[in-house]
């Protein structure tokens, strides 16, 4: 099989081809530009490929509701252009295909749980922490949607008793994102995360808050992975530090083996490492196809 | 049809038989004693009723993965004698028909969804606030279970800033459970809730706790309605102070007409009222009899 797949970011845009194995065979990336501009290099990419079906994991918000007027369009981003862009119809309008669209988060989600750290499982939660930080939710063997989708990255957290902060999420202040965003942490500690020593305080903060989140998720959705990516986490003293502070912060109360005992093997980067958005975008292809041949 | 239904909670078990319209035909009632005294009387109970399959939807925490060993059994809990007791197990040894087993909130959100407050929905999150608090989840038309299954009551909160007590869950201390069950609220103001004035400050500091933990659940799991039962709940002036404090949370960020402007039909009180849990039960059964047809 052949099938296209796009990673939808803000700043760029990966295509790529793959098969239903997961196998990536040609990858090209655009930059993110005015909507027309980047969709036309992206047509002009897949138009010789014959692909069977194309998978599209973007950046959002976006309507993923096929009830809704709007399903397809991106709708309120400060990005110029592309809000209130019909951007899955600008490309059925170029090609007769199946299509799979969902947001980069649930994407990145679906490939794990088709290649990768959660390949065999149901259910997994993918959480990415860089600009911003993002959830895609992965439960009972089907992606969730729900009333818009999920925005897991906006949780309330408590603060840290050394953290003075306030915390720079525009809608919420100190939420997750507000407190854990690369951008957080550069504001925080005034250097780039990547220029802090990896035993500088500013990583146990960030496990304090990243740990919260992956708490409230264990206790709402006892997903049976969680997997960790995006830029900040690239920090990869972050892992033992979030995993203990879960457990901490759980304190035996889910009595899981997995938590209890395996903890290394429950909380773990992506395994398709960058390939999960791109991977994820292939699988929602995929999916797209074979509903399409019933 | 005829189906078997058993709401097992901590202090007694209501049984009864329904239809697939959801109406429940018969009920009685047992006290929770030692498991194997209360279940020969549920045993006897359904003994001539001649039921097509039995659901239950029980305290816990439980085992519901249908792969482990101690499937069906209740794992652990301070009750004398079902710590580790084969609650599904004894059932079926006595009936040799199609079960249907879950959690109590589950069996609630499940029956709420069937023919209650979130009838024709795909997704629903049922909260009960009570002497305990605990949260059922179905998503995407599926009851969520995972690595053991939801336990939301748990989920962390930020302390109210008029709060000075510590929370009383033995786990967490300051959880949601520890600040916002009925127990916590009679030992925080010294009298129980049912003697409190609809117009005490106690309300408004438990709306803000549990809209903290709807924000957290809308966030991560967009729910197409979400349902809030249990004895705490009768104080119906609690729901505007929930659902106020919920908007003030996300602060326009999920943009949903449901939420921006019609949150009164959101945040809603059980369809089925005090039935939740038996009709959520009969449910479970109907789902494993239509499951055991094909």
């Amino acid at each position: 099989m052949r099938i296209g797949a796009i990673e939808a970011g803000g700043t760029k845009f990966v295509c790529g081809i793959g098969n239903e194995l997961g196998t990536i065979e040609d990858r090209v990336s655009f930059p993110t530009e005015h909507p027309e501009r980047t969709l036309s290099s992206i047509i002009a990419y897949f138009e010789d490929k014959q692909v069977e079906a194309i998978g599209i994991g973007t950046f959002g918000p976006i309507d993923i509701n096929p009830a809704s007027s709007t399903y397809g369009f991106v709708t309120t981003t400060p990005k110029p252009g592309w809000s209130g862009f019909d951007f899955l119809g600008t490309m059925k309008q170029a090609f007769d295909l199946p299509f799979g669209w969902d947001t980069d988060v649930n994407a990145a989600a679906y490939g794990e749980a088709a290649w990768g750290a959660a390949k065999g499982l149901d259910s997994c939660v993918y959480y990415t922490v860089g600009t911003g930080i993002g959830v895609g939710v992965y439960a009972e063997g089907k992606l969730v949607h729900g009333l818009v989708h999920p925005e897991g990255g906006h949780i309330l957290v408590r603060r840290h008793k050394d953290d003075t902060f306030l915390g720079n999420c525009p809608y919420h202040g100190d939420c997750l994102e507000g407190m854990a965003s690369g951008p957080a942490i550069e504001q925080r500690w005034k250097v780039k995360g990547n220029e802090l020593s990896t035993a500088h305080s500013a990583w146990e903060m960030e496990a304090y808050y990243i740990a919260q989140a992956i708490t409230s998720t264990i206790l709402l959705l006892s997903p049976k992975k969680v997997i960790l990516g995006g830029g900040v986490m690239q920090q990869k003293q972050l892992f033992p530090l979030i995993r203990a502070e879960v457990q901490r912060h759980l304190n035996g109360y889910v009595s899981s083996c997995m938590i209890m005992g395996a903890i290394e093997t429950y909380i773990v980067p992506p395994g398709l490492g960058d390939n999960a958005g791109l991977c994820g975008a292939l699988a929602l292809g995929l999916a797209a196809v074979n509903q399409a041949k019933g």
